[in-house]
């Protein structure tokens, strides 16, 4: 594989590789060039783009390679580079106006580092020097790591070896003196066909009895046995449409596919885990504390809608009223609170055995949780502002149109010196990212991505140390033998 | 124009009529055919069907004819009439799952009983028999009728006549002894194509200089000079694909037009308001009065929302988790608040001169409001309960490909006694009406629809008689000279 | 006992009882004239006076005895029966700023209609005629009712027959020929001292080991066996402090008081149920149905705290100001969508077996919902436009005072035109209601009151009919097999 | 002054000093032996001795005097500083549960470090030798600096010098050689008497004609012609109650005085402004990016809030009923959701020109801005947990007495081994954090300290940087002319 270094090469490396990826029930032959396809494509490419354009932000030092590497491929050193790198998600949020599917892969190297060196200190394994190896390899090619992590899951009552189909988890079907094979599917992973290689790990808990689901293994992703199916997306098929203007957001999307994989081989310098179930609860959990994080991305998102909800009403010739600057307000301030959390992990980051730092896991947890809430707000009040317009407008191509484009030139305009055109495109900006396929990244995913809410709870009643609260109360209200 | 009684005689009656009607760039030879305009016709025919199917609730006695007609154009004469209009409101919302687009020309109809009486009373014209005439022949026919209320407006901070053109609202350009014509357009009208007449009413406060915007007048869908252009809606052209699943509502949704009067010609019979600037804003505020408690109707598509998630959970195998049916009971406390203020505006209705009842503002507006707010969290625990899924599942070619459909099959499955496909669909219906098409009528319209947010403020501010609370809290706190 | 007409009667009507008392720690020799709880029975009076103030509100014609009575004697014979009800409670609660303590005995009654008609039914008891006598007799004499639910309770998570103390639910101690003996105790009590007659009632679902516990009995105020105990508020003792402008609202307030019954004698005409378990569970269902929607009070209440803050602002000079108004807008929404689900449940009132009439079950929980949130909303919006001075004010002694009286006069002056006193009074009403003697009604028993927020979304889940809606969204999304 | 080490010290630091007090309009002899004044001196204390206790958290080596100094008095030289000193904070509310009052001081030292410094570079002043001079002082004797910004303010709707009475706000009202004379109030001062330095600073913008109004001085707490008028609280007075279970919280409260200058002297060395209007909104908004963060303390008493309802839950028998945990979760999330923004305006500050360094302002407003809202949530489902008792329980001296104490021993017990007196404990403290004296600096200090909501909103206005957020937009739009 060449060494990435600009988006082109990017774009280069993805091209004629020869993956089974099916969307609308054909098999597409080159994906590189399926126009519902480049927008994700092009979201990663700002990763790259980013990276020359403002490396003090997207790129660091690395001593594993001694070199300056992508920040997507620097493990962190200190609670400093958490924050750097909190920078760089919400800067390319702000580029891309949607995900650009690499923080995934970044979390994954992360909490794998720790991972591997506490297996290995367990159970005196040897898979931290695999990873480091594989780690360094990636960070001189600048590859792209899609990570499997949820399993479709079938009957969510039961656990893996209960299920009616044991390939609703994904698992280890195999296994010779090379290596291992892989059985199942990975349901929405983020970016996975337009990266280049896919790290598979367990999604939850698991017991004695699912001990062939608790694996790890990286895999290229045109490896033999994987086939894609790609994920719908609200207004998905506008992207097959000529012009630009309903599209929204032309340029970026994101991506999510089903990938199965059919006995896939993994020889294993490639496999970090296998078989130790004890710690499948501590991967979901580290990454967790990363991922959740990561999600200070939407507010990048936000700061688009915010500015798209602050022009239509410039347009509109309304900026100044009191009300809507107070929405504008409540936008920012909602928006700013996820951010806070984000960064504040990351200044009350913990270091742990393996040297590197990981985010608090409380403030990771709740800096998440706020994102299940506040951008379906933010959103609710960009329409707000944008007007019922948003959920109405006659297409482009009415616009084009000899017979009706004149009207509708006339009928949209807002303040007269502000084009027709131009009030069209932030609409549909704004309905990109509240009702089309941006909103899928900027609500739906905002959700579910990185765990449901449940799974925030889950974790915030784990660590908020109720005991040591009710002694503080104990104390005040003057119980006599309440300890310190 | 012949009766209409049944849902398939309201089908023909909307055939060849000759209409010019834009989508896409392209004239619409025969729109009743168009499947993207289909499902709104649906929704209308259900209006139909219902007074068939449930006449109690969908039909009233209409002394004007004395007869039972469709209660869609029977005006209240009683808090009673108002209360079941609501009821069959709710219903249909439940039957359609979107807008059934014919409580504008309702509400319109209702309020022009009151508003013509106090014109004439006023200015001794003859507004109100002309009224009565016209909805005799409504009610005889059954037609439907389209309310156009909400002109372009261009610059928002301007009033109708310092527009820079001056048909960003919609005005009289002419007028002879048999009547007016109508030039400029109303934008996002609610199923106005696929109805019979339209209803054209003023948007706002006038003043004597926008005299010519001072006009009501009703003239027929097919009128000549009309031209309408179809708006556009999150996933529109799923419509135009094969299958169903993956409409989510496959038969019903709603329609907004933009419409463009040419010189419309409008016979005086048919014209109810002409220069009286002083009414326009009384015709706002009573239409608002009966609109806003009409938005009962998405506690309708709340049922079904609501029905959907729980299925779902229910198909995924985990219904009796205590967050989840917490969730599910937070989904119906709202959905029923919003349904208390519109009854209770209907309970609390007012008989007005002209001796028709009116919702009490207060009360509607603050309906209204909560619906500006309360459906999109219900659309967010939806979401929460439906899965990451519900913006990132393959589509249903791929199912139905031999190629990967038995592999969908398998890894889209809940409960082992559940069918994929019927898990497929409860999934689309999510997303069909938190993110799709149907999402356009239960949130952007929500939010905009009888009024955007602030309009509800305004009015509540208006109407809370602040002055009282005054005297009141003056009481209570010992001050002396207060007045009762 | 004489028949009570006016509030004055009332007032004569609480002296010289003999009743055991207990307040802090002291037995209170003329509960009447304490200074502390003169406030509560001058909410009563209220109830008196208004009926002769304004009788088509607060009286209605009662078949029962042939004559108009008070309206908190008055069993529904209609919705509007209802809606009349809770437009008084609204009035009372504006006329107070308290809780009037009259509802639960209304409700009680109510209740009790249905309930010893259906136990009656079952088991051939005679409950019904015992009922009707003496609601005939407490109509006649105007008298008040106060109603024991809920009792202390011990370990939550154990059923009355568990408790380590069998007393820690109230329960029949004994049986002889003339009537049953009862034991126990019934919490915060609202108003039990000041009102003529207790009837206790179960406080939840008993089963068969519970028979003891499910007892119905009515006994008068000064009934021999039973102590009281006062329940403190905050800032209670400012009711034994000179002057009036502490106190915020010096003339109403409300009253809690724990009672104990040892050994209390009640004879069978004025036992309603003694032992038919089943039925605990209908009269604590039907109890909330109509008492949860008499949290109407409330908006009252929350009239008098808008009117406040209205008042506030308009003195300190900035009543004009957009975020101001937008804050006493959303005081007033919330308020009336209370508002609303109360009216709402009474206009769709079910008639019941024994001919009454009962509030919605699910929009009157809905009503208690919003009461257990909205209020403090409300009321950190109040505190927002009063100001920090709110909690920091100095005394009216400080004000009286010579030496730093004037320079109170000057330093908490308004706007000029303001009479500093008057603007001091305001702002003690303010704090009177949020964090004062009133707060205590007007939030923590608007959240616990007529039972727990899980009270309420327990029974939303049981009326929600979740299969109902599951068929609608099954339907639309096109799942065949679908039944109605 | 002496040199102050312990909490002992410091309180012989307030005594004897001579002081005019007011309180109730009685004059105070000696205020540090008052029952209502020392809960709010031994929050002070708490400041000592925890630098005693903890001295890696509460201590911070200060180059200024080349040694360790209170944290409470040290500038911050690193973003790490403001970090450790906002644990402080949190820790300190863990261990009082009120306002310690502490903070006002430390805030203001910060503001007029870099202030004074930026002052002198334009009029070329000395005031920042001045500020170190003192500073050096202050950090020697470890001594508390109070701080008057809030003026009475008269007519909100006018600036000083058009208020009827000039001393609406503070002013300077003569000058000479050695200094300058102050006149007029500040209001609600935190801490005030109980400090020993009072430091004033204009509390808003000044025009030209307000050149009196800008003026920093620091007088000794017990200068001559200062009058102090305490301040009332809710349940102020069961302070003078025996027992300690009523009170809540026996030994920690806050204290706001209203401060009355009459021509008080401040000498040249300790005048740090005098006419530098154009100073004055860069001092309160420095002064703010510093406070405003500084309210993570009420995350301190989030803490001491949710472990009393985790605490009661448990000692009534049902810690783990699911809605219940789901409680506590929200309690803590809305908690650490303030502690983030504070921590992370923390780990983004800037450094000033003098060196030293300052919360960024966007973070520290939102932090605020959630403290405005959350705790009242939180507070709100504190009671939730609490159950009705909250607010009705009988009094200690009940619980004491022999009659009534036995019954209530037993009435009021919950699990069988938690002793009731325990068990109403806790419900005391739960109240006095909600509805009682604590309730104060819980809620209402949180919705008005260091400015009400509105001043955050309009300095996130000013920072949200709109006009980067469109450009994002419009490049997104693909809108072509946008700039960068």
């Amino acid at each position: 594989m060449p060494v990435i270094v600009t988006g082109d090469d990017y774009l280069q490396s993805v091209r004629d590789r020869g993956t089974t990826l099916y969307m609308f029930g054909e098999r597409i032959e080159e994906p590189a060039d399926h126009p519902i396809i480049q927008p994700s494509i092009n979201a990663l490419k700002a990763t790259y783009d980013l990276a020359i354009d403002e490396p003090e932000l997207a790129t660091a030092y690395s001593p594993i390679i001694d070199a300056r590497v992508n920040r997507f491929l620097h493990v962190a050193e200190s609670p400093q580079d958490l924050m750097d790198k909190h920078a760089m998600q919400r800067r390319l949020g702000q580029l891309t106006g949607t995900c650009f599917q690499r923080c995934t892969g970044l979390d994954t190297i992360s909490v794998l580092h720790s991972a591997t060196y506490d297996v290995d200190a367990k159970h005196g394994t040897s898979y931290h020097q695999r990873y480091l190896r594989f780690l360094a390899e990636a960070q001189r090619h600048n590859i792209l790591i899609a990570v499997g992590m949820t399993d479709p899951k079938g009957d969510r009552g039961k656990p893996p070896h209960q299920q009616a189909d044991p390939d609703l988890f994904l698992h280890v079907s195999g296994r010779n003196e090379h290596g291992v094979f892989l059985r199942g599917a990975k349901a929405h992973m983020t970016g996975g066909w337009n990266q280049h290689w896919i790290c598979v790990v367990p999604t939850m808990n698991l017991g004695e009895a699912d001990k062939d689901y608790a694996v790890v293994g990286i895999v290229p992703a045109d490896a033999e046995g994987i086939t894609y199916v790609y994920g719908r997306q609200a207004s998905d098929t506008r992207a097959l449409e000529p012009g630009t203007i309903d599209k929204g957001n032309a340029k970026f999307g994101g991506q999510e596919v089903l990938v199965h994989f059919d006995d896939v081989f993994v020889p294993w310098e490639h496999v970090m885990l296998d078989g130790e179930t004890e710690f499948a609860q501590l991967l979901v959990s580290r990454f967790t504390a990363y991922h959740r994080a990561s999600y200070v991305c939407k507010t990048g998102l936000g700061d688009v809608l915010t500015g798209a909800a602050a022009e239509i009403v410039d347009m509109n010739g309304v900026p100044g009223a009191a009300h809507i600057r107070d929405k504008l307000v409540e936008m920012v301030h909602l928006n700013e609170t996820i951010y806070s959390s984000s960064i504040a992990s990351a200044a009350r980051a913990t270091q742990l055995d393996s040297g590197i730092w990981m985010n608090d896991e409380m403030l990771s947890n709740v800096c998440k949780h706020n994102v299940t809430r506040f951008p379906y707000e933010i959103a609710r009040l960009a329409q707000d502002l944008a007007g019922g317009i948003v959920a109405t407008m006659p297409s482009e191509a009415d616009l084009r149109s000899e017979e009706v484009g004149p009207l509708l030139e006339r009928m949209l305009a807002g303040r007269e010196d502000v084009p027709t055109e131009d009030r069209m495109r932030i609409i549909r900006l704004i309905e990109n990212l509240t009702l089309g396929r941006n909103a899928v990244g900027y609500l739906t995913e905002s959700l579910h991505g990185a765990g449901s809410p449940q799974g925030q709870r889950i974790q915030i009643w784990r660590g908020m140390d109720v005991e040591l609260k009710k002694v503080l109360a104990r104390k005040l209200a003057g119980i006599e033998e309440s300890p310190t």
